[in-house]
């Protein structure tokens, strides 16, 4: 099947991928040019896209883990017809360009992205977990595709990743939940090429991956010369999309393959050089003065690749016209990208009194549970994916009526979760919503900050906020975790206060294309006079007006309530704050009106640090210590969070 | 060798944690009960420890990694004769009270620890990470001791974890890396029960565990009756002692064993319930009626066991008396902990001057190299254990003559890491140093979290801090980072702003019980007139003094120089922030004074968020956005962070 000219193509590629990193001088060159000829076969011989058309919902889809081997997918996407050019390849690494250092899945406010770029990769193992979360969203969509449309048979979700994938949590979480899931529609090539940062694997990774992957329930095919046995590349990939299970076929390679340093970690991160790059092309019989260098036979092969791909989707293209849910689907992929807050307060409202009347008086995880429900009732049904990480029976996130494709047992596993739901929202069509304790963002911070940067939709439903959390005591009491999501760009903190609030939250949340963590309560709330348009659309709001006050309480969650009781005895104004970050984005003006004061009048009241809210206010009643274990009401009193305990403190500072 | 009369104490000991749970009304009664037998096998026959003196330097060491069957340890811990009376037992997670919902590692000001707790667990999977950075400090232990007083053939890590545990990211990598490492002095009882909080493990965690540890090159044994087989399990317990391997044995119990709802999660995370109490009771024929009952046979096996325990002792102590490095071993112990900031300065003052000479306008990161082998060659070479997430030659944690043992190739596994260190710290009589980049902080957090938690020390070399790390782009520049750090309780972010002030960062690093997160640059920094004294001892200090300024410029980092060059020009003074919670920690008198203005007058400079600096300034000139893929001098004018950028912006804040 293959010949001569497929090698000398991958010798090319190898080639280009080295004169991009040696443009900026600076980047990785080492593993793409190991990875070439797997790349090659997976995108010559099997990934189905439409250049032209990179949004094709029927595409497969392509992962590239180990993010900083860009440089090949860059090259790669040049030759197959990609809007990327020559000199895109050339501005690698430099200002505003498309070729950054990492693959970033970037959306600009006009709406572009850098085409063929599923999911931004760089921090490792993670790419591996969006990779299992589309294969997840794959599965998801076929209920609601009965003609194959989106997914057919040969869909697939291809993924390459290195030895540093394989060593970081969150991919053994992912892939272990993807064997104990099944997903055959995933193919993970492993570039194994014995070598990390601080030399040969052995150092710190001797295990068997085989073994490992076997043991999570994985099919496990071996390439043993990646280097130069494409056929045998082919081979295992046509036998992947055979299994019953998810693949690794672990390709062994010699980084840097033909290259003076090759099978060192000196070709990892650094360019070899423009001799070094000389070197290499003489090894490979190549002119070696030219740079960026595709011959025409080369092309040629890309060009009926790109052309064998566009005819299959004109086919489906002129299927998909004829099908009979089209419209339904066309909707479903815009559906999430313009679902606004003010469309959903106007599909909601007519449910909110009910709602209220049957959750006031419930723990915000609780109303959260009713809140889910009543936007899969009325708008999501068919969107949303949901899961905790072995909590659903705490978090409440389990509902009626739910499709069960679109329901995930995640496992103790929340960074995997969490990277998981950016390949949910990547995939497209689908909004997820994941699940754990609040203080366990900690754990899934990682996954969150690189969702943020892509700007991709997810919901965390995290419970159990505060010291109020009760008895499991300091290391489950979030304290920092407030002022840490609201330190992050992108990331919006939603502290309802009661079960109106909470549904507000939930609109804000739906309607923004960003990463939302709520921080519910275990504990009950009484309904207050809380508004849910100013919750979704401002952040924060008077709650509690009193012309006569000269102080303002600015509170949050299950204190608004007990601000409220010290506000009418103390002759003190609240505003309550659900979010902090959306309350931050507003105007000057709206910002002044709804705190009234300067500075210094304003108190603010959270059971978390007072880091970060000396934005807003001069003097902070906040816990600087971490909790301890004990029921909420003994909690609440130890920590002056209780009502006599916030009056004295407000007293104290008002003198 | 097993008797009826150690079947009952099982049963009395599962029917003394029921009690401990009902006693609250809330806890987890399911685990402690499954995971008695096994508890009782190893405490009786296996585990040294002296209760009498739980801080006993050659004792085995224990961890309960899953931390909610707490009431299995305390339980265990009261019959072993360590100081927790049945009153003790009965404040379980109260207010104060030593039994708190999770094991806490706590020192209490006046030097009280909750005995027997060697470290903060119930976060999942971080107690085997924390095994295993036993399992390292014991083997590093070696080349100190050569007649075995610490160390001796017998001494053994042993952990007990469930099915979370290893469903976890942070176990996965800590297990692959204990593998690697062959630590056959680590010894994990595995209580596979096949029941997690959303139901049975097959929903989400279809793995062949024994598959996956065989695979990281540990050696597995089976006991398929875990609630009944205790010979098994000693005979496991006894093999596992016998290999050259760290070893798993996989226990196969029912949670809740003997419980009505056994074998289900209903007995997980909720009380039996007097009824459900009486019920278990009546199943293993003990008196149903009486609570906390604990037979007078059961308490004479324990006190032969505790009396053995305590005659080997009584042998060790003999033998140390007269062992030739008696008072090294014993200065190792309290050095650690006495370390001073005060002591240190005294120490390394006389090698400063040379050591700036060697370093000035070297990146922070060279002179962090420069600092720890400084700190090794004068105070901590028997002391430091040092390592990388597979970053040695970025992060530059590698010095001359360190001992080998002394030296961890971590692999890519941030949050594993920083879970091994804490288990280093915890062990005694070693300050681990591990080193990542510094934005992979948001991998680390879970783990520093519990380390800041137990106070225990660890010093993070994050390196390539701020968008100044150039190409790899907004993936890998921290731009929230530091406010994530500041936000946290028992965490110092350490920024300086040059070579003395990162050796000043050290030595106020090494001086603090707490965790300590260092920000180093990776381009090259002049040596300033800057302060290691105030760098160590106040965290912020006047580094360009002018009388007639208005404003201060309140800067950190490799901002401080550009800072200092704008007032120069625009008639300003300049404080430099190395650590901006040190800082905070000061007296109002000492912060004034540094700051000289009112909040309106300072101007924070730092090119990350603004989120936490509105503490001490009015004005914050910051980047509000995820960085970007380019060279530092590109990124610096596109943020304005350059001199010109950072000029303007102060003419602006000051018109």
């Amino acid at each position: 099947m293959f010949t001569q000219q497929d090698k000398t193509a991958i010798n090319e590629l190898r080639c280009l991928c080295a004169d991009v990193v040696q443009t900026p001088k600076s980047g990785h060159p080492g593993a793409p040019i190991g990875m070439s000829p797997m790349a090659y076969v997976l995108f010559t011989k099997f990934m189905r896209f439409s250049s032209k058309n990179p949004e094709w919902m029927a595409r497969d889809r392509f992962v590239l883990s180990s993010g900083h081997a860009s440089a090949l997918l860059y090259s790669m996407l040049h030759l197959c017809g990609y809007d990327y050019s020559i000199e895109d390849l050339k501005k690698f690494r430099t200002l505003h360009s498309k070729t950054p250092g990492h693959p970033e899945r970037v959306e600009y406010s006009n709406g572009h992205k850098n085409p063929g770029i599923e999911v931004t990769t760089g921090p490792l193992g993670q790419g591996l977990a969006n990779a299992v979360g589309m294969a997840i969203a794959m599965d998801a969509m076929k209920p609601y595709d009965s003609e194959n449309m989106v997914v057919d048979k040969e869909a697939r979700v291809y993924a390459i990743c290195g030895d540093g994938c394989l060593q970081e949590g969150v991919a053994s979480e992912a892939c272990s939940l993807a064997g104990t899931k099944k997903l055959k529609n995933l193919i993970v090539l492993y570039d194994d090429n014995s070598i990390t940062i601080d030399g040969r694997t052995s150092l710190s990774f001797a295990e068997s991956v085989k073994g490992r992957f076997e043991a999570y329930g994985w099919n496990v095919l071996e390439v043993k010369d990646g280097n130069n046995d494409i056929q045998a590349i082919y081979d295992a990939i046509n036998a992947a999309k055979q299994s019953d299970k998810p693949t690794l076929i672990k390709v062994t390679t010699i980084i840097g393959y033909g290259a003076e340093k090759q099978d060192s970690h000196s070709v990892h991160g650094s360019p070899l050089g423009p001799e070094g790059c000389q070197y290499l092309k003489k090894a490979y019989g190549l002119p070696e003065n030219e740079s960026f260098r595709i011959s025409q036979e080369t092309r040629n092969i890309f060009k009926q690749v790109i052309e064998k791909n566009e005819q299959s989707y004109q086919v489906w293209q002129q299927k998909f016209e004829q099908c009979a849910y089209k419209q339904e689907i066309l909707d479903r992929f815009s559906f999430i990208q313009n679902m606004s807050v003010k469309s959903l307060i106007e599909k909601i409202t007519p449910a909110v009194q009910k709602f209220n009347e049957e959750n006031k008086g419930k723990a915000t995880r609780q109303s959260s549970q009713a809140a889910i429900q009543l936007l899969h009732d009325t708008v999501l049904a068919k969107y949303m994916i949901i899961g905790s990480a072995d909590l659903a029976p705490s978090c409440l996130t389990t509902i009626k009526n739910l499709n069960p494709a679109q329901y995930i047992y995640f496992g103790v596993r929340e960074m995997g979760m969490c990277a998981i739901s950016n390949g949910i929202s990547a995939y497209g069509g689908f909004v997820p919503f994941d699940a754990t304790f609040l203080v366990f963002f900690n754990y899934c911070m990682g996954a969150i900050r690189v969702g943020a940067i892509s700007k991709l939709q997810t919901i965390h439903v995290f419970t159990h906020d505060s010291i109020f959390l009760g008895e499991d005591g300091g290391t489950h009491q979030p304290i920092e975790t407030l002022a840490q999501i609201r330190a992050m760009i992108g990331v919006y903190d939603w502290r309802p206060c009661d079960c109106q609030e909470t549904l507000g939250a939930y609109i804000g949340a739906a309607g923004r294309k960003s990463q939302h963590v709520m921080a519910l309560t275990r504990q009950n709330v009484n309904l207050l006079n809380s508004n849910l348009e100013k919750t979704a659309e401002h952040g924060a709001y008077v709650i509690y007006e009193n012309e006569a006050a000269k102080f303002t309480l600015l509170s949050s969650g299950s204190e608004v309530e007990t601000c409220i009781n010290v506000a009418k005895k103390l002759n003190l104004r609240v505003v309550s704050m659900p979010s902090f970050k959306l309350f931050s984005e507003q105007s000057k003006t709206y910002k002044q009106e709804v705190l009234k004061f300067n500075r210094e009048n304003i108190i603010a009241v959270e059971p978390y640090v007072s880091f970060g809210l000396e934005r807003f206010a001069e003097h902070v009643i906040s816990i600087e210590t971490y909790g301890a274990s004990a029921n909420a009401k003994d909690l609440a009193k130890f920590y002056g969070m209780d009502q006599e305990g916030i009056e004295k403190s407000v007293k104290a500072i008002m003198q």
